[in-house]
């Protein structure tokens, strides 16, 4: 039943404390891509928003007393599945971040909220939301 | 180096033909949500929108090839991370879905773009862009 990711490259920030969140962040830093997706990076323009999906690698594992967690800027108990806590049931984060430059295998970003080494799992284009 | 994710669930759509993308889904079915993390769900609400991170089940692995591809809706080759194909170097999906109604460990969902039996491995609370 397992699913079985790889990481498509890697973040790279000088920053030791990060921001929580991408909404508060801007922190610049460098998304690292492997050589062998470096192609899948050809229409990524700066200035763009991109949605990162990201593994959260230095998370505990997560049990059932993280179902509910206490964020501190809201200190209101709420479900796991309505909060951005790294602590989830799957470590995988989404930020949405900016991009400053795409520099061959590398791809400048502004409103980090990862720590350094942070294996990223994909790219996709951000697209708001404007059903109805 | 792999990440082994565990599905924290699986949607149910009775439609044998699903929209290409929430964008543009009116789809209505259910995400259902194993018994061990239903805890989790305490704060979904009806007329919320909550990200869903999926598992694309049924998609043929990624190579080289799929590094660019050419949707059918705009004819343009375009690089793998700005297009939101299923064939892509990890098989994991984003959609944007709006709650109808939560009973129990059931999400009740519009605008899904998922095949019957999707693994669903995180929900998340939408949070538009709001930065600067």
């Amino acid at each position: 039943m397992g699913i079985e990711l790889k990481p498509i490259g890697f973040a790279r920030v000088a920053a030791k404390e990060v921001p929580r969140s991408w909404r508060r962040s801007e922190l610049e830093g460098m998304l690292i891509i492997d050589d062998e997706y470096v192609g899948g990076l050809a229409d990524i323009e700066p200035g763009q928003r991109i949605v990162v999906i990201f593994n959260f690698h230095r998370s505990p594992a997560f049990s059932v007393e993280f179902l509910r967690q206490t964020p501190p800027h809201t200190g209101k108990e709420t479900g796991i599945f309505s909060i951005c806590s790294p602590i989830r049931p799957n470590p995988v984060g989404m930020s949405v971040l900016e991009v400053l430059e795409v520099e061959g295998a590398v791809v400048y970003v502004k409103g980090l909220d990862m720590l350094d080494g942070t294996p990223i799992l994909d790219i996709k284009p951000h697209i708001e939301h404007s059903r109805g």
